[in-house]
């Protein structure tokens, strides 16, 4: 299939410009002393929701077609698309539901429904939560918005780093982190399509390292239990998603549970701002000597902001 | 004594601006739902060290004539102003003395010792802690920068509020912490020779409430054991920023330790930013509806974003 362009990318962004922030790139030179190189963080922990994952959903939903706005959108989430189908979905005045797992967390349904979406609830399981989603189709005839398997998902993703290029030129590599691989799809073709001597390194935790496992095998792996404290970053690959990483990516990165905590720790102490692990396992991966910094600009694409602050004091487990 | 003027803040930012950061101002929607008035919020837990402190120490430091120079700078202090002091001195390559009582945080020290300064330790006791300062001059001939109870200090002080002015016109209320007045000296003469109409508003901890009942008795009353987690707010008035703090500050607020709190985790849960408690009192009082925010723009001083990260999941104590 034909992932999307640039010029998707770009007319993503005209897009969803009305209903996304333009989000900060902060810099630290204190962490550029203890790294030896250059960063430029592309804040998308201050996005709206707390994560670029509204800029896809923003995108996706803008291009419904007036019978489809009608009927609504659905997703299954326990997670920061969940809130951002819901918010874009009300932004354009439409219907959304979201099926969610009884056990997550209080906060996340509270937002969920904030946003004025309607939460069905699963059991925790995959089976479940196909289910359900299925059903809720069948009765509503909502559009499903998965949260990566989806060209303008993807396109919509890519639009923070276009940002990042915009405003910072000549970047040696840029760093997503890589979970479904919605981010660092759009991330690749926005940095190849403007800058194509800029590398692209995604980073998943150890733990969840089916990334990695598939780019060596060829094929998608499924990841083998996947548990990691970056909670955003356990899903699997796409063929959609696999095929544009195999062409763009350059390196795959493992950060083990303990470098996400202390990068997460990090940023908050150093640059004042939270950024929740799964966006924290970019630095941890420089942090841990797994990418050469000396004298090279990275940019580090942080994800989100959206984290339990007991893990900012805890201790590693 | 004559106070700092406006022709005095423009002339320290000039002179600082080299060794500061022109901190953002940022909004946030949430809060302003909350609160149902428009808050800017003046980043100085952005600022270098931390703190806006970074602002009067690079004014007054930037001040020494050459004979003062190498003699260097000394003063007391367990928190943002010792580790600004350090800083600001090395910028300039002159010696610092910081006296800090053996019981502050190893962070603090580490910061302090990190800036190439001198840690002088005492007993935590203000007597001690005289006694040490005046044995460091004798010994040393360094020039005391006061925390405070100093006019370039509160030149420096009153920069974040130019720039705040600068940015946001036509704001109805500046909100600043207050702990021994350096801040809210430097904020008010900048605040009422800009923008007149302009009222400023000084928070403080209840349980360290001497500004307030200065102001009643009309003379300097000081706080009797004064205790709270916002640690940079303890200090108590000097005769100078007592004199400017009566004749411009137009309202004294006092929050719990409770509000206090609660405000500095609802600025990292909905801002995804770190501020520290002496900050956050700021939001507290607006939070209490201490302050009246119903159709009005505020800016509050968001003075510093170094905090220990166990407040932010302990419990109320």
């Amino acid at each position: 299939m034909p992932a999307p362009t640039l010029a998707d990318i770009e007319a993503a962004a005209t897009r969803i410009a009305p209903w996304i922030h333009r989000t900060p790139i902060l810099t630290c030179r204190g962490l550029d002393a203890l790294t030896g190189g250059t960063l430029f963080f592309k804040c998308e922990n201050f996005q709206k929701v707390g994560a670029f994952k509204m800029r896809g959903a923003s995108n996706a939903v803008a291009q419904l077609d007036s019978a489809a706005r009608k009927r609504g959108v659905a997703t299954h989430s326990s997670g920061n698309h969940g809130a951002a189908l819901a918010l874009a979905a009300r932004n354009h005045g439409i219907k959304a539901w979201i099926v969610m797992p009884e056990s997550a967390p209080a906060v996340k349904k509270q937002a969920v429904a904030g946003y004025g979406a309607e939460i069905r609830y699963c059991k925790p399981t995959l089976t479940a939560r196909d289910v359900l989603l299925k059903e809720v189709v069948a009765e509503t005839g909502a559009t499903v918005i998965h949260p990566y398997d989806n060209d303008h998902i993807i396109a919509g993703a890519g639009t923070a780093s276009l940002e990042l290029l915009e405003e910072i030129p000549e970047l040696d590599l840029v760093i997503t982190p890589i979970g479904g691989g919605g981010l660092i799809s759009g991330t690749s073709i926005a940095v190849k399509s403007v800058s194509s001597k800029t590398k692209v390194i995604g980073v998943e935790p150890a733990n969840a390292d089916d990334a990695r496992q598939s780019l060596e095998a060829g094929k998608i792996v499924p990841a083998k239990e996947p548990r990691s404290i970056a909670d955003g970053l356990l899903a699997q690959l796409s063929e959609r998603t696999f095929a544009i990483i195999r062409k763009n990516v350059d390196q795959i990165v493992g950060v083990s549970e303990e470098e996400i905590l202390k990068a997460t720790r990090l940023v908050a102490e150093r640059m004042k701002i939270l950024v929740e692990p799964s966006a924290a396992v970019t630095l941890a991966a420089i942090l841990a000597g797994k990418v050469d910094m000396k004298g090279r600009r990275a940019g580090l694409i942080l994800s989100g902001g959206n984290l339990d602050l007991k893990l900012l004091s805890q201790n590693t487990t």
